[in-house]
C-alpha cells in the first residue's frame, strides 16, 4: 500500500568519535524512504532540494521505489545543510551548523497522485509545513503518523499542538515526551500526549529500545545491544520508516501489528548506527533484515515465568 | 533448595520528591531476603546488628523461612546507618551520612549448617568480607552470584577482583560495569568483565530494564513502565533476591532458566519502588507477584515479524 512522506533531503557534515564524513546524503525523508523501502515499493516523496544535489542519489530512491514528482528541485538554489559534532560516548551531540536554503520558503505542494494514499509519515518539519501536507489529502489515510522534535516545541509550541490533534500516531523520543507534556515518567507522559490528539504514542528511547502505548496497551521492545554505535545521526528517521513501512506492507494497524512494526523499525535503526550516515541502508538485504529481525526475537523471548 | 545470602541489616534514612522516611529498615540482605522469601523458604542470612534492631523485624523474617543462625547481634552495639537523598526524577542520591557501627568489624562466621548450600547471593559488601563467606563454604555451591559497587571499584579494586574469579554470576549495574571494564559500550563491557571470571553478567539498567549475558548468548528483559518510582532504595536488591530465589526454587540454571529468574527479579524489583523502604515487599502476595510477571510477559510478547 502507498507511503507518502515528507521531510528533509539534505547534505551533512557530521563528526562522530569514530570518524568524520563531510557533506554525505542525509535529511529524514531520505532515511525514511530508504528504510521504508524494504519493506514496500509505493512511497511518494514530498520535499525540497537544490540543484547541487546529486540526481545519482535520486535515481536510486527512484529505483527503491521512491516517486520523486513530489520532490521540487529549485534551479540556482542549495539543498539544506546541517553539521553536528557527537559527544564521546554519543549520548548527545551539538549542532555546528544549520543553513536552510531552499528549506526557508519551503511550500510543499502534494501532486494529484499523492493526493490519496494509504498511510502518510510526515517527517521532522515546522508543524506548520506538515499542516499543510494534511490539507492537501484528497481522502483521510488509514493512519498517519508525525515525528517532531524539542526546537518546535520550543518555537512554534502552538502550532504543534495545532497539527498533531490531526494525527494518529506521534513517533518521539523520550526528552521529547517528557517536554511536550511536562512529566516525567513516560507513562505519565503518554496520558497527556494522548489526551492531545493522537491515538497511539511511541516514544522511542535509543539504546534503551522504544515504547508503544495504543488504547491500554504497552509495549516495550529492547534496543539489540551493539558492540559499537558508528553515527547515530537518522536512526530515530529510519525507525520511523521501518516502522511506517512495515505498516504499509501489512495493512494491520492494531495493537498486535503495530508491536511487530516496532521490531521491523528497531532492526532498520541497528543497521543505520552500524555506519556513516545512509550507508549501511544501502547496503543491506531483505535477507539481513529477517536475520536481524530474528535476532530481536530471540533477545526478548523467553517462557512462561511462573 | 537453599540459599545462603550476606549483605547489609540496617536502618536507612530516606528522602524522595514523594517524602521523608526516618529510620526505617533496611540493608542489602534485607530486601533480598524479603525478596527471595517468595520463591523458597530456605534462606540463610550472614549479617551483623546491634542491638538496637527490633526483634519484630527478625520475626518477621524467620516467619518468610529466613534461618537467621548466622545473623550476630552485637551487644551495647549500633546496627548500620545510612542516609540518602534522591534528585528530582530518582536519577541519583546524594549519601547524607553513613555510620559503619557494627559493620566496620564485621567478620561473618558461617554456622555449620550454612556450609553446604544450594546457591549464595553475596550483597553488596567489602569485597574480603565477601571472600570470607566463600572461603567458608565445605562444598561447591551450584552457583554464586555477587552484587558490588563502584565505591568496592574506587577503594578495593585488586580484592574484588580476586573475589569475581571465584563467582559465577556477576549482578552490577551499566554505570558500574563501565567503570569495571572501561569500555561503554555494554556488549564490549560484557566480555571484559566475563574474561575477569564470571561466566554469567546481569547488568541491571533500571527503568531501562536488564541485561544478561550468558555465554553466547544475550537477553534483555525490559523494565515495567511505572507511574510513579517513590523510593528506588533497594530495587537492585530486591532484584538480586528475586532472581537467585527464583533461581533456588526452580534448579535451572540455563540460560532459558536465568531469563525467566531475570524476569521474576524485574517483577520484585518493580514491587519495591513503588513504597518507600521494604513496606511493599511485606504486603504483597504469591498471587499479586504472578499478576505482575503476567504483566511482564504482556509487555514484551509479539509475533512472528516476518
Amino acid at each position: 500500500m502507498s507511503l507518502l512522506t515528507i521531510g528533509t533531503v539534505a547534505f551533512d557534515d557530521i563528526e562522530t568519535p569514530f570518524g568524520k564524513a563531510g557533506r554525505i546524503i542525509g535529511g529524514a525523508a531520505t532515511y525514511i524512504s530508504w528504510s521504508a523501502s524494504y519493506f514496500t515499493n509505493d512511497i511518494k516523496l514530498v520535499s525540497v532540494v537544490g540543484d547541487d544535489f546529486p540526481q545519482s542519489e535520486l535515481d536510486r530512491l527512484k529505483s527503491r521505489g521512491v516517486d520523486l514528482e513530489g520532490l521540487q528541485i529549485k534551479k540556482g538554489e542549495k539543498s539544506f545543510f546541517w553539521a553536528g559534532k557527537y559527544h564521546s560516548n554519543m549520548n548527545g551531540r551539538d549542532t555546528l551548523d544549520t543553513q536552510l536554503n531552499v528549506l526557508a520558503d519551503f511550500n510543499p505542494i502534494l501532486p494529484k497522485s499523492y493526493k490519496n494514499v494509504d498511510y502518510v509519515m510526515l517527517g521532522n518539519l515546522t508543524p506548520e509545513v506538515q499542516m499543510q501536507v494534511i490539507d492537501q489529502l484528497e481522502s483521510k489515510p488509514k493512519l498517519i503518523a508525525l515525528d517532531t522534535m524539542n526546537f518546535w516545541m520550543d518555537v512554534a509550541m502552538d502550532s504543534l499542538l495545532a497539527v498533531i490533534k490531526k494525527i494518529d500516531v506521534l513517533i518521539i523520543n523520550d526528552e521529547e515526551a517528557r517536554q511536550l507534556s511536562g512529566e516525567y515518567s513516560l507513562v505519565a507522559a503518554a496520558e497527556k500526549i494522548i489526551g492531545m490528539g493522537p491515538r497511539i504514542l511511541v516514544i522511542k528511547k535509543g539504546e534503551h529500545g522504544a515504547l508503544l502505548f495504543h488504547g491500554e496497551n504497552i509495549f516495550y521492545a529492547p534496543a539489540l545491544p551493539l558492540r559499537e554505535v558508528y553515527d547515530p545521526t537518522g536512526a530515530g528517521d529510519t525507525f520511523a520508516g521501518g516502522f511506517m513501512g512495515y505498516i504499509a506492507k501489512t495493512g494491520d494497524t492494531s495493537f498486535e501489528g503495530m508491536k511487530k512494526a516496532i521490531v521491523a523499525g528497531s532492526a532498520m535503526a541497528s543497521f543505520c548506527v552500524e555506519k556513516f550516515g545512509i550507508q549501511n541502508l544501502t547496503d543491506i538485504s531483505e535477507e539481513l533484515i529477517a536475520e536481524r529481525v530474528a535476532s530481536f526475537e530471540k533477545l526478548v523471548r523467553f517462557d512462561t515465568v511462573l
